[in-house]
């Protein structure tokens, strides 16, 4: 993959369609798998140039003002966008408006061709109205566009803006673009001129995602022997207290499911295994899951290591000698977080730096932060995906565990301080 | 995903449209992730049945005798399919037959569905009149159904079959079928209410293909200061011998390629990295490509490790303690297959586990054998993909190097002899 690809991701479709929630979800994966990405709200501009609240009537292909008003909008953001990509080296920007007439989508074809941005069309067409509906209860009429105005008028508004929209809507029939086509929240799905790897990524991972009502289950493995001996890696059994911990378990989960399914996911390693063993419900081992490889510090204590300090300076990026950096694991775990996307309730029994790699996803965390995020033991996180972002539930057992949290370390001149 | 799923994958789509070479890659691939994956080709129970040589006219929808003898055929393979799938615990069936009118395909789908067979429909539409003709001399010409049949003769045949089967072609347009439409070789794509992970990863392997013509050259870093110890693992430079047989790589690459462009993968491990170091291409580490994890036994000679005689008997599936057997190695280099797949010429300098996994994918050997193949050290290995199956040349250089070859031990009743 050559280092200067651009990509911009065009979203196409009427409002309500779930725009906005394809290119957060893009955005967030790109990010982090380390690609560098950004998200161009049109509205945002529209908002910024031309005041938060304009009626349905801003939106009438009719209104000369309005269209140019829009255009003006839609315009500065390209500006930014082409700025972003040159400035901060940008690779994928996920360009957030309705783009949903033929001469718009010319217009930013030709002047993204204008700056070598290879441009990809997202367009989702949604025909259940249900589902429709919901979008604007869930997500429109909190949007800033609403902001102090009456529900129901709200809601009558924008179904006036909508009908704006349809009257002049061209859904992409055009074959010389690069696009995929969602319809139905993907019960079907047209691609055309796909090209390149990052284009086929986005494409896999638009496939797979659904908008199912589900919880993800997080937990780690019962406290461990080497736990107890302050050592890393290794494949221990459980400690007394971490057994404990595994047999708690399943009334916790039983509670909070009732009858739904849930299939567990565990790593190759026997603390996870152990810790999964109560659960009453199908099992996957993933080696994938397997906790960061130590390499040449597997088994060693914190305090026999020397490089920790060094690791602490870039924790996210250093690789252990003959083993794994948390960038490593990102890596391996793609194929687990696309699996996570297709399936429903998941409960995963999994390892400290593997669980922060796969809750930074989720909560869209920045990778410096990423091994600094606090998953206790004997705790269980559920979360909750929703439109934009995941509840958080956690739940502790109250079955003492040692703390393997390390801290951040204070910032250089302290160091300096101490020396 | 639950181990007695069971999905037929069924080609539509007129004759020369690529259908049997598409089958025969997704076969190849399900295979080598060891997923238990068969084809069945109609034309081949139909020679069985009716006699290899049918001349157009056999084909020709008004043709009821012909009719009859060929739904026959149809029948008989979908009778060994399900026959398969229930005695021998099969998963993926590839059903090679062009099933090119809706009847056909409502036969198919109600045979399965009692069977509790999922049913996903993958059909071949091609419209560049040359890849047909192309596809025509390569393939069909050479076929079982004209064997001692002269060419010209055997072309216009040929011709007049296809235009039986497209007066009678329905393409699917049937939305309650689980389907993906290949158009142009993939420029664009059709897919519609793909469900669950094997369909998803079949879709996303068919989204990948292409059929450019390209070469894929293979490499083992030179010899390593290891070798010369007898040591497996660690991360070690070069030899003097191995420094000789990276100066002299680019000059047969060169010689090979010509102008043409190239892409050169390495591990992030020392010794690949310093012989692909002359080369003047763009270079790309990829974590995935590094040697099997020897865990325990890394930095040990055979002689050192006690396990040599377990794994010996099962060497596919034995997983060093702490590291990796060639059945996970498989797992992570998934990806390194389907970009590879993606790209057009690419040099892998490698290991030799992990070139043993990528050559068995090429050649489509047994997982029984793959630990055995041999891949010498300081020898180039050419591999050109042709419509069915890899062409392969081998580069041997002038230059010593210790033999890594541990050949397949002798059967047990040996072993006894010496005991």
């Amino acid at each position: 993959m050559s280092s200067n690809t651009r990509v911009a991701c065009v979203m196409v479709g009427l409002p309500a369609r779930g725009k906005t929630y394809i290119a957060q979800k893009v955005c967030r994966y790109l990010q982090w798998l380390s690609i560098s990405t950004k998200v161009f709200n049109v509205g945002n501009y529209r908002r910024k140039l031309h005041g938060a609240h304009q009626m349905h009537s801003f939106f009438d292909p009719n209104n000369k003002t309005g269209e140019s008003a829009r255009k003006q909008a839609a315009t500065e953001a390209l500006n930014d966008m082409v700025k972003w990509f040159k400035e901060e080296n940008g690779t994928v920007a996920i360009f957030d408006a309705t783009n949903s007439t033929r001469s718009r989508r010319e217009f930013i074809l030709n002047y993204c061709r204008k700056e070598d941005i290879l441009v990809m069309f997202i367009e989702s067409i949604c025909q259940d109205e249900n589902l429709i509906l919901q979008n604007i209860v869930d997500v429109k009429l909190s949007s800033p566009d609403y902001k102090n105005i009456d529900p129901e008028k709200a809601a009558e508004d924008f179904r006036a803006r909508i009908a704006h929209y349809e009257q002049a809507y061209e859904p992409i029939t055009e074959s010389h673009l690069t696009f995929i086509k969602i319809i139905n929240v993907g019960s079907q799905v047209v691609i055309n001129m796909i090209q390149g790897y990052l284009q086929s990524r986005i494409v896999y991972y638009l496939m797979n995602l659904h908008i199912l009502p589900r919880s993800i289950f997080f937990s780690r493995h019962g406290e461990s022997m080497y736990h107890l001996m302050g050592k890393i890696g290794g494949d221990s059994d459980l400690s007394p207290r971490g057994k404990r911990y595994a047999l708690a378990l399943p009334k916790l989960i039983k509670e909070n499911l009732g009858d739904q399914p849930l299939t567990v996911w565990t790593s190759t390693m026997k603390r996870t295994i152990q810790t999964s063993e109560h659960l009453p419900y199908p099992k996957l081992q993933w080696k994938a899951l397997d906790e960061i490889d130590a390499g040449c510090c597997d088994g060693k204590t914190y305090e026999e290591i020397e490089e920790t300090s060094i690791r602490d300076q870039d924790k996210f990026n250093y690789r252990y000698r003959g083993g794994e950096s948390y960038r490593d694991a990102i890596n391996r775990l793609e194929p687990v977080i696309m699996e996570l996307e297709r399936q429903q309730n998941i409960m995963i029994v999994g390892h400290q730096a593997i669980l922060r790699c796969m809750y930074a996803y989720f909560h869209n965390l920045p990778h410096e932060d990423l091994p600094y995020i606090r998953i206790p033991l004997h705790t269980v996180i559920k979360l909750t995906p929703k439109a934009y972002g995941c509840e958080e539930e956690r739940y502790r057992f109250d079955i003492d565990a040692v703390d393997t949290y390390r801290p951040r370390p204070p910032p250089k001149q302290n160091a300096q301080q101490t020396a």
